[in-house]
């Protein structure tokens, strides 16, 4: 039986072997006699899927030496208090405001500091990036933060700014939840970055943040010790119990990721090149059509979350009814949104959305 | 094949038919086309897991209306923070400090309360529980923290104390980690209970809070959005991105434990019965033994954590072979206190208990 397309914007589809080798190995991991589930994370087995699993991640993204790979919980909302609480120094910080997801990381960062806006395009609707040359940065700034891939809005960073090039000396706090692990990362550029599991990396619940080293040791007095990013490191992220069955199915899928390829490519360069022949093929019939459109300018739109809608907006429980029959599940909007979003995240095969592109050229005729 | 027995202290064995069931699911829940894992925690199909997991664990508990059931990450540790930021008020907070989990909580409480130490056993070595007609309650505190069953040191209140008998008017916080679910709870003289799942409810990465709902709303402004109580009970638990699976697996854990029998009893009356006659079998082989000592006044043992010790402390790795060899996982004390400590949660059956206590039988008779 062939499984459904799963759209959701996260939690999100898994890779079907994943999940197949989750499932059998459920009661008895490896002859341990334990499921992931019940092993103590102290214990040699977890210790080991950790290891394997911090040290896959490492590879597949090309994390330099001198960065900490922790991983934590409390997802992308938590980390919106989290970086402050480690990063701000109780001072000034920058934030880029490009849709929904950045706009609550600089609401929550006034807690703990002052917030500086450096840019925002609330005005247009978030349908376009701001030239980073445009941006003004503080010369005082503890950081500078962007979310680099805007699932809401559907709107990706398509090169990260380079910051000391645009006069700042302040590190790059990057929001990389929705589009992690979906393209090469150029880490020359970036302090920290984080990103919640439940798009591309596995199930909700564990949040992967990955610190340049000389960043820890500055948290405020007043920030939780779980969520110390210098405490967490300082013990291999078990200073509290983590999230063991979430981390296994990370390691899992990095796993998978590791085995795919495309042509000569292989891991995330597979990945990326997999991921903008499925984001162009959604686009360009999106863009093709009289029925259907996208807000976003055409430079930044992502390669992982396209919304888009309906121009004759009484048909939209018509498309997603007509979606659902055909296996196409969790397509609706974002309700800030409304309309429709297609989350093509790594484990959406291209035929999802070859499936899905059919779907709405037929659904487009038959309204003719 | 029979399952090894496991021991552990948390992450800690889950009832096999609860994995059983969540390996049949994992690709496919109820039809839907998806795993639970790859559910938008805002689609109909996880909202219908959430809402059911969430009024079996307030029917199993009987926990009355006017408490809150959160469902939140960062485990106890995390709210060791969590509670201060929310019920502390920035001021005066008692705390009964009886192991280390309560020694633990009031450190961190430091950061955001003043805090008295209302008794302490310390100077025992943890090794009984104050009298509450001793402890030293201020008549200004925000609430009064105890650890109700210290994991570590195998230490469990047998009854609640009665603040309000004691003269004090402030709410008691209540960690039960390692034994919720394990006993019946008297709502009562509770104001807000705390536990990480990973003991007694289901996987490492989700915590339960339980919260009467005039606690609520007294926050400080430094309170993490996602850690705030009013903002995750005014978002249904999902403010952020709730750890969808892990609700999960504890859903199935609280039909299982619905179903759990013993003579006319059922639920958590049930459990409660079969943990007394588990641990009186455990205990009473300590006790009958030369081998085996416990060092925990008989009035305070746990029910749930029986650490022991070997008086000749060079058969300690001997003794653990010879439990894994029979299939007895995870028996290693924990490190800061040494010898033994077989955790005997609610999934542990007699049975295995009974396998124990023949093994440590016949270890001791091979040593004579």
């Amino acid at each position: 039986m062939t499984r459904p397309f799963n759209f959701s914007a996260g939690p999100a589809a898994i890779p079907e072997e994943v999940l197949t080798q989750a499932a059998a190995e459920m009661l008895d991991w490896h002859g341990s006699g334990m499921g992931v589930m019940e092993m103590s994370h102290r214990g040699k087995e977890f210790l080991s899927i950790y290891a394997q699993t911090k040290a896959d991640f490492r590879a597949l993204m090309a994390v330099p030496p001198e960065f900490k790979i922790l991983f934590m919980q409390g997802g992308g909302l938590g980390e919106n208090a989290i970086v402050p609480l480690n990063l701000s120094r109780g001072g000034k910080i920058d934030c880029v405001v490009t849709g929904s997801w950045s706009q609550k990381s600089q609401k929550e960062a006034r807690k703990y500091a002052q917030v500086h806006i450096a840019a925002s395009t609330e005005a247009s609707g978030y349908t376009r990036l701001p030239d980073p040359a445009s941006w003004d940065l503080s010369s005082d700034a503890n950081y500078v933060h962007i979310c680099s891939n805007e699932t809401i809005d559907g709107i990706e960073f398509q090169t990260l700014p380079d910051l000391q090039a645009l006069g700042s000396k302040a590190p790059l706090v990057v929001d990389f939840s929705s589009h992690v692990a979906s393209r090469p990362v150029d880490w020359s550029k970036i302090g920290l970055a984080f990103g919640g599991a439940q798009k591309n990396l596995g199930p909700a619940g564990l949040t992967v943040v990955v610190v340049r080293e000389d960043l820890l040791g500055h948290a405020l007095d007043i920030c939780p010790s779980a969520f110390n990013y210098e405490t967490v490191a300082d013990n291999q992220s078990m200073y509290n119990t983590p999230p063991t069955f979430a981390i296994y199915i990370a390691g899992l899928t990095f796993q998978w990721l590791k085995h795919q390829t495309e042509g000569d490519l292989h891991g995330i360069a597979a990945m990326e090149q997999r991921n903008i022949a499925k984001a162009e093929l959604l686009y360009s019939a999106i863009d093709q059509s009289q029925l259907y459109f996208n807000k976003v300018d055409a430079d930044c739109r992502s390669r992982m979350n396209v919304p888009f809608f309906l121009r004759d907006e009484s048909r939209n429980d018509a498309f997603l009814e007509g979606a659902k029959a055909r296996g196409l599940l969790q397509l609706k909007g974002h309700k800030s949104v409304g309309g429709m979003r297609a989350s093509i995240y790594n484990a959406m095969p291209l035929a999802g959305v070859q499936a899905l592109v059919d779907y709405m050229h037929a659904f487009e005729k038959s309204q003719a």
